[in-house]
């Protein structure tokens, strides 16, 4: 097993390579927002992972690739020590990319050659701790892809990442779909490898009769919703939503923009007409909740959102995650009303559960404890994945969670309704 | 009906003035942070809230006490209109506080004579309107004690506010009671007058077993906390808390002062010797999360709270309210422990649940609609009530909220446990 | 001597109370802006004074009235202590304002008492102290009329401090005056019987020929400057001006106001038509510097200012101050083109001189060395007097000094130029 | 002329490259603080100056060499248009420093082809603006070499940007100099090729007698103003300067540093021990003043500066400018008393003097008056040059100019004193 594990995990390290190859040095360097951070600093931040939890302690006498690199690119494990302060991560040019790409390499090379060095007793763990590096790594190379679409936006040139032609979206008709739950099991079913610690334990939940729109709310519905004046109406916002809007000038989502009468939306190929019938994204929570009220209707509570991701038929086009970066799949024939679509990728969904443990969650001793419990406050839960996600990543089960406000990130609406 | 809650409308109306006998015109004024408003305000706005919703709508040709003071005195209501800055309250020096004495009196009046001019058909809603103005009016006047005690802290003077003798508080055993719970009921349940729209409707929910404790946290055990090292002990702390304390430098519970080797508290009777045996107050809920953390056990959930409340057998010393304001009741008699003590008035107890909407929850339409939905982000619920409470504005049912950095308000904890 | 000061000391110290006359007790109260005292302070803050720098020194056992208000009213003497913060005085409701009226009261005795208790030799220290208090006590009446107009200003209420018919102001004829200059002297002159240190030494200053206009910008110059885009336009604009309009949205001077398409002006007297031949008051020094460029003129140092004072003959209409705050004075005849105007009271004029030390001034020792000394950097010179200060504390030497961005006081501007 | 000038501006254009030559692409990119830009900023900057006020005015049908570098690489000229703001020049990584030292290329070509196009009558023109672009040039090169001392400091790395043995300081006896004034001529006096416009018209001012340092404060003897706890005594600072050092928590000049019991301080070639001969640097003019008044003496004003350095005979070992940056000059012999040292770059000396108009100043019409002009408020005098400076761009009538607080310059102190 642990074989595999090494395997899936030099195929996820390159992966990052990949990603970043459209970049030049300079873009690797900069951070246009607090929420950002450079893709050097995530190259670097991720390999510091494996050497922190694995390497440093399971290889005897392990020589540490550069004794100053655990305070650079440690992120918030108090466990570990002083780090540099996040909004600072900009500022920092060296080690230079070129240096990081050979920590990179050096730490592969000594995960890879790992099983020379422990004992059969400590397998199990290592395998853990190898798993949970590698959906770190998944984390962060998702972020990295939020954050170059941000610092491509930032610059005045406004470069390109990739040169796609974006094939136009067919329509989905929009249907609610109605579920008689009950008592329902939601967390971490044990049908895949690896889960966070805040999938679990799986547990019991009451759930009222419901409905779930089978499709995520377009840019066309979006865009009716901003022509309806509902930025300058209060009365479908939440209050700190209606301070978030009034106090930064919000109008529309994040990255639209009206040039000379047409609506366009930067994307990884530069500014595109917005596609209509493509979901809505990089929207706040703020923003889904008052789309939602407009409509009359509401969000889904995140195990609404689970029992649906299980129960119902998907389609079969669904899916659209950052290996296809290149487009948004197409549907090619009529939507059948009976299943569900854009449950997996395109954006993350917000829910209206704010993030916090489940019932007899237990948090774990020491730095790795940091990864997820200390968060479980202030944020709101996201489900679904999105086209920065990987496929692999993915279960009905994850849990992913952000403030309110975020926008940066790639992030959509699905509503819900009671019956 | 309308009679016997317009009596009980005089008497609530009465109750704010005894409140602030104690005051000077120059304590009326003032807003000694964001969180407060000055008692003057408060005296205003709770009139203009009976002046708006009732006699501007329901008395024919109803003649405002003064045309601007819809604008002073409103505090969030958008669909009234502008109004003054929150933070700017205590720089309105006009009317002076003999005028709004008047406009009490005034409106007072007017209410009394509400029977002469309503017809028939609209006598139900203005019994509505009359019982949300009394728990409006009854909220505030809670607020505007929690406001006192932070103006005449604030005041190097160390005015006093009431000169009583404090009694000691004798022990109860700290006891966890477990709870069997399953499938059960939360929301209001019909048995008072009124409830606000945040407590419908009833649902079911799913409870795992639990435990509860069967009194507040004392000042004793907050101590052992502090003393321990526990503000400065970042494994115990979630990330916006661990943020919140060093960045406000925060090591005690808000109103403590170590004076010369002796550790004090602010009270209404200034300065007094910690009593050990009474409840720790004046505590963010990051601060609960923390301490129940420190114990190896956590917040209840505002559902298992409501659940034991109506399950177990209360104490007979039970209930601290406002209306005792001069002393905290006294336990004479060993403690029994199949009875729960303190859930009612004491401090608000910090939950772990998240303000939100019940399932099926419907926002009223226009102003009166912006009284509790608006809010549901951002915030934790508290339930219980304070000894600035008033015993006849509580049940089970009711839901606090704050933000969870919030301490000038009379907020404590209870312990819960998984079984 | 010592009696005659005193005579003068009591009748300063009354004509505090009839400055805040027309107040009611909560106006006592409120700091509406940071620059902004509460009335009661300064009226506490000034008694204080003699206290702290004559009776406690001065008085052998002298009992102050209360031992913590030294914390309280202490406003900047490092030397005396710690103190309560400047933007918290307005949080602080006791002492009350008849306690800090009895608190006069006691001052005031002891002072009229002092020559009992004082010895031959301390005589003249204490002269020049009393003096000095005298002059600070005037100084404060001038600030807390500044803090009055803005206290009802802040008001939505819009209350009237004085309800006086405005008498209109007669044309001047703008004229600008040639003095050849060459090596003058500045500074005190030993002609009144006080003055600050900062008006020591008097020193020699070279002065290439210049020119004064014979009296102050009128509304209706300042508002051809408003009505031609100044405000817009960032050629005349220092830098720093130029962010400090933009970022705070400044387009007119502090108090005007266009009601319904006229032009009014915030007064004592509530709002008022503006009067296009007054000065224009409550403009920012980056304000009087930006008209100046405007007119292709400039502002005159404050050496070319005193040097004028004292060279020109000055019309006798001249001299509006706080004695006579009913009404400007009014011209009754044709203006003369060989005297100067409004060189005395109306509007502080703001010079092209930052405030600094004299060659040769050497700060006193201790407290008192506090009062002029620090502040000598960041600020500008003003000079003339306002409307608002007294006759008899001004003197062709006084300097006066503000931050560049400061409106709320009583300043305008006289033009001058090179010829 | 102009083809010397041709020749001098490549030269310097040149030197920007030697002086980058030590840094990673990594390096460019940042801006770790406000004050300071990135170096590629500064190249691009600097070249777009001689395309928007050169070439693109005075060769027909110029071609830009990218339409959006004007937008992008503008300082602060409201008359050229929009520009990104300052803090935000870290964040834009393209172009890329390639390109940007591509542009150079593109515009040093074009400048050394301009004699080709331009025409009889506007060679004056373009010569004077050649001659402004060229100090423009070195101007950033010097403040460049503060950003890079900033950069590779902030760096937990603490890169090395040279690798020099520092060479001792010897002793320069302190010695006070005696001037007898009067009235004197300051500004520029024709003798070298170039002066800025503020440094124009030639006047008369008067001085008292005064007296000069021979040299600048050394190490030495700020430690021992550090170390007779200068900071936390207040009554050596103005106002502004301890709000400065208390709110910024500032016990040192900027890069001191105590390892281990020994001072050190940050340099161009990594922490050296503190010289306790050299001059101390990186004080802020709060700082300097403080430290005078410690002394019992004071700063001196520009002119008395500027007097002086005409005046005096400068040491043979004078002069320490950015040619000679891999060290300190070193003083072989024994210090002559007559002779004044240090003059001539080391560090920038602050003055007393505001930063202002000189009588009869004129701003020039157009962008290029933004030069200077509009900077006349809220700062002080520097004089003298620094070891960043470049002594062809030196002259005694040069007018440095800083906000009080600025410490990532390179200034120090020298005293006067009255006579």
């Amino acid at each position: 097993m642990i074989n595999s594990i090494i395997q899936n995990f030099l195929k996820v390290r390159n992966n990052f390579k990949l990603i970043c190859e459209p970049l030049e040095i300079e873009d690797y360097q900069v951070q246009t927002i607090y929420d950002v951070s450079p893709p050097k600093w995530h190259l670097a931040h991720t390999t510091w992972f494996f050497e922190e939890f694995i390497l440093d302690r399971f290889i005897p006498n392990y020589k540490r690739f550069h004794p100053k690199y655990a305070y650079q690119f440690n992120s918030y494990y108090n466990h570990i020590g002083d780090r540099i302060q996040k909004d600072l991560r900009g500022m920092i040019s060296r080690p230079t990319l070129n240096e990081v790409y050979k920590y990179r390499d050096y730490v592969d090379e000594q995960v890879n050659s790992l099983t020379k060095f422990i004992k059969e007793e400590e397998l199990i763990e290592i395998a853990k701790l190898l798993l949970i590096g590698i959906n770190h790594e998944q984390q962060h190379q998702e972020l990295c892809l939020y954050d170059i679409k941000h610092i491509f936006y930032t610059n005045p040139l406004k470069p390109i990442y990739q040169n796609t032609e974006m094939r136009k979206q067919s329509t989905i008709e929009p249907i609610f779909i109605d579920l008689e739950a009950g008592l329902i099991e939601v967390g971490y079913d044990n049908k895949t490898d690896f889960a966070f610690d805040n999938e679990y334990p799986k547990h019991k939940v009451y759930l009222n009769p419901y409905r779930i729109q089978n499709r995520l709310i377009t840019n066309h519905e979006y865009l009716e919703f901003v022509n309806d004046g509902a930025y300058d109406n209060f009365e479908i916002w939440l209050s700190d939503g209606w301070d978030f809007i009034k106090s930064n000038d919000i109008k529309t989502p994040m990255y639209w923009e009206n040039i000379d009468g047409v609506w366009q939306e930067w994307t990884f190929s530069g500014y595109q007409n917005l596609d209509l019938n493509k979901p809505v994204g990089h929207i706040s929570f703020f923003e889904a909740d008052a789309f939602a009220k407009w409509k009359n209707k509401r969000l889904l509570t995140e195990f609404e959102w689970e029992y649906a991701h299980r129960r119902l038929e998907h389609s079969n086009e669904e899916g659209f995650f950052s290996e296809e970066l290149d487009n948004f799949k197409v549907l090619t024939k009529k939507n059948d009303k009976n299943k569900i679509y854009q449950m997996n990728g395109y954006y993350w969904e917000w829910t209206s559960s704010p993030y916090g443990a489940y019932p007899g969650y237990k948090q774990a001793k020491g730095a790795i404890g940091e990864y997820n419990g200390k968060f479980m406050s202030s944020q709101m839960v996201l489900r679904g994945g999105s086209y920065a996600s990987q496929k692999a990543h993915m279960r009905p089960s994850y849990r992913n969670f952000f403030q309110s406000d975020k926008r940066w990130l790639f992030n959509g609406i699905r509503l819900g309704d009671d019956i």
